[in-house]
């Protein structure tokens, strides 16, 4: 628990009431809690104009009990047919059931929750356990034209799973549809049900010396910030990033096979060969499709050896993010390898990361970067480490660290790595409790080459600024040879739902008028979605609709906005000149 | 010139007529010749019962001037269109022009060439210098449903570039469709025509200080076997693979953008950021098209820092082929980085090899051998070279030859690995002087994961030795934590056309049975599509089916069998059980 000095706001700290909004809008654990640290609370107030005063009493907690009227659309022998499919057991038609599996974690879904918004629940909730069950409602949603949505992990941040269709079914493939199918150490590979989690898979590798019977232990290299509470068919349908990305690669580097059931023209299976040159490649032909082409039930991953025990952490203070910047941009074009995490903030970021890690407060390194002209605002923190075997790894930190020399960066201890490590999953804890006072934080990123880099930090930083009482940090991180993503984290009033969609379009389309994508990290949903033409081109959207109707032609798999599939010109945003 | 103590067969040295058959089939320079060395031909000899009686007269040499009678279909307006669009000067009707963009260099062609069999023509050959005349040439073909081919390197083993259907317009794009567009050395990308060559792409990267500019010398990383002979173009089309993928990965992994002009639908334009999250990958859905889709115009590449000066080379000698596989399983998985040229052969190419390098003359090191209990037949070579930065290559080399010591390896001096590199483009010249004397050279090759390539290499060996007087050597290259490339090259006796075809048929079938991929090097083209299906399944094929019927629906692109997109069911072969 945060220890306060002075006066400590009124957060909730508490296990929200059974069945309540507020443990759908909450993050994670129940039982887990993570408030602004007093230094950050002084910062809230001054950027906002409040009091202590106004951190009393919650606003909209969301602590009331799931409670609305969405009738049920479905006929009883659709539903009777349903059961006989999934067995009684493994179908709710529970409000709150329906709700849960609706709703992701967006700020616009937070904010819905704890307002109490109801909006696109769907009729039924479906548990399957076998790959059978699939079969059998994909076919079902396909003859009866019944919308399908699928659930799984639940921290979609693009509205992925949200059924905005009326009378739909959503599938939620976590409870059950969870298992390994095969562990396979010649070859490297492990094979899932895509309702597996992440710490599961990863447990599993940890330790497949007593689970699988192998010569040592491996990892998934995947893991997203939202790792603890995302399953491996999130990562592939969202065509996902984790943290340690650089190194592992994004999860279309990670598949090696799948396998989905369509509503036509399917199930599609694809070979798992190393490498090869037949054709194009089908894998990432399915590898974020977000569920509009079918369901994904099966997953073979590449996966690594472990090489924690290797790991080396190390940071470096930049005077300026262009500096740091372009360091960043020797270190991935060196041919030495790629760090594993690697993150470079810019002047916000690192103000407030030096502030919460206390860097700036040791006094030789405060007086010292007063003296060599580190100025907060403009200096710009590299936290970073890495893996992989041990000569590699350390061979890599020292060509590093000779970089990063070069661009005059003064060399911290690895304290901060280790600080930034303990928050890495933890952090969205924190806009649970800034949220009971209005406060909305959220972020965005994009994917973007290094020419661009400064344009679109520059002009979404404005946007985001151009609001007032507006906080907006900005970190480079899954960097490449020819780019990277950058990542805004901003917090701001929470003035309602509208307000919100209003400030989160302009920043989006500040993203694509700089010269950016919509999504690096996480797909982009039904809440991306309207910008994704304006990306990709219009030409290009056809080939995704093609693929559609192929699969899909009655438009039951996951629709109502998701790729832009099914949406009106008059829907969608174009923020930089059509191609 | 090789020196020969005995007999010396009359080998063919001298310039092939102009405008004969032979300047086609030849590979490579017209002034460029490689003999087989006296103790290969010794094996020769002895492999297929001959004298040196039989090396004194060559058989079908192809120095007869091209003549065939393939008339012209399309229409004079037709003609006269084609000619406004690109020029008279850019068009031909010459039977020599004609042939030479159909035939590529497979087995197949060079036996057709030599014998004077002149199949499947074009009408007419164009040489396109703008985006602009391909578009107009691709209106034209789609309205007037004049099949479309494309040459521009001219060495395709797979039938790529043949004009199977009557009456179609081929379009030569390596002798004016070859400008380099853009360097952007912020970023690390060329954007070249894809007629480009390799050698003049290497040439400018490696001389980008005095090209470009640049503050540094650059790699394409991509070396084909054809290097000399082929261009960017052809890599992409085909999903093509080089020697040093291993390090730099399969051109897959390179293109970052893309653009090709479509029948319909078109143009498509792939961006170029370094990743993103937005949909199916659209550079993958386009790579490996072969030509089906639309035309090719423009290609930007990763490129990559020359690291040539900190090379290591390696050489190791293993007992058998069972060990320095499993020394190339722990290279791949064991998290250093991966070494850029890396070739394993097994006890029959090892054999040849030795003798060619002549390791084992060497006095100490042959009895070393005998000593040590390595035999002729059995042991097996691992060649390979480390680049990348300094430290990065020193580290891995002396992993890997940890690695190799482990599983008892003996090492060789860089000095086998000088002696491959002289030769790393320059085999395929001993075909053609081979050829003259009855004796075919071919090669296959395939993807694996590692728990099968047992299995793959003795089947398929085992039906390549199943014909009597045949030679037959295999490796593995093109490695991957997953899995490797296996490679034969097999000498066998020219029985004409049909035996040819068989014999292949046999190799490709017990390839696909035993469980490998039909190509990891160079698409699949005309030759190897019967196979597809067998390969990939047939709801996948499904997908290739419609993304041609979406770009192409009166299939004008590349027609005639290329990806299986037009075969009847009669017309293919599957080896394995049907998906």
């Amino acid at each position: 628990m945060a220890k306060y000095k002075g006066f400590r706001p009124n957060w909730q700290e508490k296990r929200a009431p059974e069945g309540s909004y507020r443990e759908l809008s909450k993050w994670g654990d129940p039982e887990a809690f993570k408030v602004p640290k007093e230094k950050l609370y002084g910062v809230l107030k001054e950027t906002f104009d409040m009091t202590d005063e106004d951190f009393k009493i919650p606003k909209d907690t969301g602590y009331d009990k799931v409670e609305y009227d969405a009738p049920i659309t479905l006929g009883k022998a659709q539903l009777k047919k349903l059961a006989d499919i999934v067995g009684a057991d493994n179908m709710s038609t529970d409000n709150y059931q329906r709700l849960r599996v609706a709703y992701g974690k967006s700020g616009y879904d937070v904010i819905r929750l704890v307002k109490k918004i109801v909006e696109n629940v769907p009729d039924v909730v479906l548990y399957p356990s076998t790959e059978e069950q699939i079969e059998q409602l994909v076919a079902f949603a396909h003859q009866e034209e019944v919308p399908l949505y699928i659930f799984s992990g639940g921290s979609s941040v693009t509205r992925g799973t949200e059924c905005t269709k009326k009378g739909s079914i959503s599938l939620d493939l976590g409870k059950h549809f969870n298992k390994v199918i095969e562990f396979n150490e010649i070859n490297q590979t492990l094979t899932v049900q895509p309702g597996i989690s992440g710490p599961e898979l990863e447990r599993l590798l940890n330790n497949a010396v007593e689970e699988f019977g192998a010569k040592r232990a491996y990892t998934c290299g995947h893991f997203p910030q939202s790792f603890e509470y995302s399953t491996v068919g999130g990562w592939v349908v969202t065509r996902g990033a984790g943290q340690n990305s650089t190194y592992y690669g994004k999860i279309e580097h990670m598949v090696l096979g799948q396998k989905y059931i369509t509503p036509v023209g399917g199930p599609i299976i694809t070979d798992t060969y190393p490498a090869k040159a037949t054709g194009p490649d089908i894998n990432q032909i399915m590898i974020g499709s977000e569920g509009t082409f079918g369901v994904l039930t099966q997953v073979t991953l590449r996966v690594f050896r472990l090489t924690k025990h290797n790991r080396k952490k190390y940071c470096y203070m930049f005077r300026t993010f262009e500096e740091s910047q372009a360091a960043a941009r020797e270190i991935m074009q060196s041919e030495f390898g790629y760090p594993s995490v690697f993150r470079v903030s810019d002047g916000n970021e690192t103000a407030v990361m030096t502030k919460m890690y206390g860097v700036d407060d040791i006094p030789v390194v405060g007086k010292l970067f007063k003296l060599l002209g580190f100025v907060t605002g403009k200096k710009s923190i590299m936290i970073a480490w890495s893996e992989g075997e041990k000569g590699f790894a350390k061979n890599q930190r020292r060509k590093i660290a000779k970089i990063c020399r070069k661009y005059r960066a003064f060399p911290l201890t690895g304290y901060p790595v280790s600080e930034w490590e303990k928050g890495r999953f933890t952090d969205p804890y924190l806009r649970d409790s800034m949220m009971d006072f209005g406060i909305t934080t959220e972020t965005m990123e994009c994917s973007v080459n290094w020419d661009n880099m400064d344009r679109v930090h520059k002009e979404v930083m404005e946007y985001c600024l151009s609001r007032p009482h507006t906080v907006c940090m900005t970190h480079l991180s899954h960097a490449y040879p020819q780019g990277a993503n950058l990542y805004w984290i901003f917090i701001t009033k929470d003035k309602g739902v509208q307000d919100f969609l209003e400030y989160q379009k302009g920043i989006l389309s500040a993203i694509q008028k700089a010269g950016a994508t919509m999504s690096h990290h996480h797909g982009i949903g039904k809440l991306f979605a309207p910008y994704l033409e304006g990306q990709i081109g219009s030409n290009q959207l056809k080939i995704f609709k093609t693929l559609k109707e192929h699969f899909d032609p009655k438009n039951v798999m996951n629709p109502g906005g998701t790729l832009a599939l099914d949406l009106d010109d008059s829907e969608k945003v174009f923020a930089r000149e059509k191609w």
